[in-house]
């Protein structure tokens, strides 16, 4: 009642929400927020020694410092941040506590979250995850909802026992999924690219990505997207065809090899269907030689600068197609 | 020093202590530390919502009792427990300090603990699970052991680059893996069945794991095992020949379908070579009528009552092939 619009944001489905932001912003980018240390200048690591010692939670908080002035400087640019919980999680439960605050952060920012997470289980297992990434979980009459991202990323190896769980919770909270069917890495093919039938395994993948998403649309895509590597854009191309309706996150931007004219192809007609992360090239931007001017001390108006030259070299690419 | 005893175990690669508790109990089994809320008996929740209010912190404190009970009843009998971290996550941060607290207090016990986390990303990121789950992190010029499982279940859809940094952190910390190979749910077939020049998804997986193992040996075994469900037995007969010296985690006992005589093929010809993992069947016993005598105020009794019966079943079965 205090904030009608928000209170309205919230009721909606996150893929419209995504789809909506991706239009203002003119941005199909995703920034990925996974600190390593060794990203974390200096000033920024020796600041939260000296409050809580070289401890995890002195890590945790360098990443928490370092996670805020990058979305302070780039927020107002971007539809979608997508935090790598693996770069938490290795700092124990101080680290989990900071990828908690991120999400918080990014939301209250307006910020779709995508939680890099690639869970994936059976049954009551992916049950459990799926209420504790996008869903809420009872405990005796109270209900909480533990990390509460918008969508999540989902291992399809288990088969639909293992993302049926993930899709229910979805439905029920109006979240959303990017499962993966053809990963960024170079040997991401010893099992994905198997042939069945004349057919890849990531084709089969995504055929069942398009069927689980048919029943999960938004206005005008489904909230059941996948995620294929922008370093390998042939299969982007025909995966593409195999779900029309599907989101693609495409990770392997930048300092993976993928440049925006690879990309066009996991784009519909439209312009819209896809979403290209960038991680490293962003957050450590300020270590890259094209943008040394700015200086450790300034990394964020690094990250600032590196996320419009991406909008611009992929916004570029979509026009010249 | 102070423990010569301790610290020789701790030198020690986790598959020899394992190989050795399993042979010293002659129980092959692992208990599943799964906590439902609905598992824990009244008086713990109680117990632990007049302390905590019915909260995430509530709900993890009842969690935290309940295994620690069942830990304390059944720890003589096994050799290994599974806590399956998606329970506790469910619960954010608290459910996480559960997990660790678990983890800790059965390495106090001296179990060797099986982080089932199913994990699984690519290059600096499956490294990160890795150095977290199983490993050393470093902050500044500190280093520690984040959650210190002893073996770690994982994921192998995304191909070696996402395996052998998990294999890198095994080598250095004398730890293990288990790799989900064929599991055990109703629609794990629908991608891992699937046939690739007439050999199943599950057996080239299989084979690639006999592969990573190979390098990775302890006295008798290799620190990187397998799971396969208790589910399937006769893919279990196949799989066991293609990875010879791997050990094989079998989930699926008891609650989802698996008795004693199916899982025979699991085992080498030492009697060897298989661990059965049971949850629900050991942790809710007493909820089952076989062990209802001992009532919900005995729940550690019934476990243990039904960690007996469990051992017996597959001693059993084992003698009788």
């Amino acid at each position: 009642m205090f904030c009608p619009f928000l209170e309205n944001r919230e009721e909606e489905k996150m893929i419209n929400k995504l789809v909506a932001k991706i239009k203002e912003t003119k941005a199909p980018i995703v920034v990925g927020l996974d600190p390593m240390l060794n990203y974390i200048p200096e000033h920024v690591q020796k600041k939260a020694f000296a409050e809580f010692g070289e401890t995890l939670e002195g890590a945790a908080e360098a990443i928490w410092q370092f996670n805020k002035e990058i979305v302070d400087k780039t927020y107002d640019l971007i539809p979608a941040v997508k935090p790598q919980i693996a770069m938490y999680e290795q700092f124990g439960v101080p680290g989990i506590e900071a990828f908690k605050k991120t999400v918080d952060y990014c939301k209250s920012k307006d910020l779709v979250v995508i939680g890099d997470i690639k869970r994936g289980d059976i049954g009551s297992t992916s049950a459990a995850y799926a209420v504790g990434h996008l869903g809420s979980v009872k405990v005796g009459s109270k209900e909480y909802v533990p990390f509460d991202e918008d969508f999540a990323t989902v291992n399809p190896y288990l088969g639909s026992d293992g993302v049926n769980p993930f899709i229910d919770v979805c439905k029920e909270h109006k979240k959303g999924l990017f499962i993966l069917v053809k990963t960024s890495n170079p040997s991401s093919g010893e099992f994905q690219d198997q042939l069945i039938d004349g057919k890849p395994l990531y084709e089969l993948v995504g055929e069942k990505v398009a069927q689980w998403g048919a029943d999960c649309m938004g206005d005008e895509y489904s909230y059941i997207g996948a995620v294929v590597g922008a370093t390998y854009p042939e299969m982007g191309k025909v995966l593409r065809k195999v779900m029309p309706k599907s989101y693609i996150l495409v990770p392997g931007y930048g300092a993976q090899g993928g440049q925006g004219k690879d990309l066009v192809h996991f784009f519909n007609e439209d312009g819209l269907g896809a979403i290209v992360n960038s991680s490293r090239g962003i957050i450590a931007a300020y270590k890259q030689e094209a943008y040394a001017k700015f200086g450790a001390e300034n990394f964020g108006d690094a990250s600032r600068a590196a996320v419009e030259a991406m909008v611009a070299d992929i916004q570029g690419a979509l026009e010249a197609r």
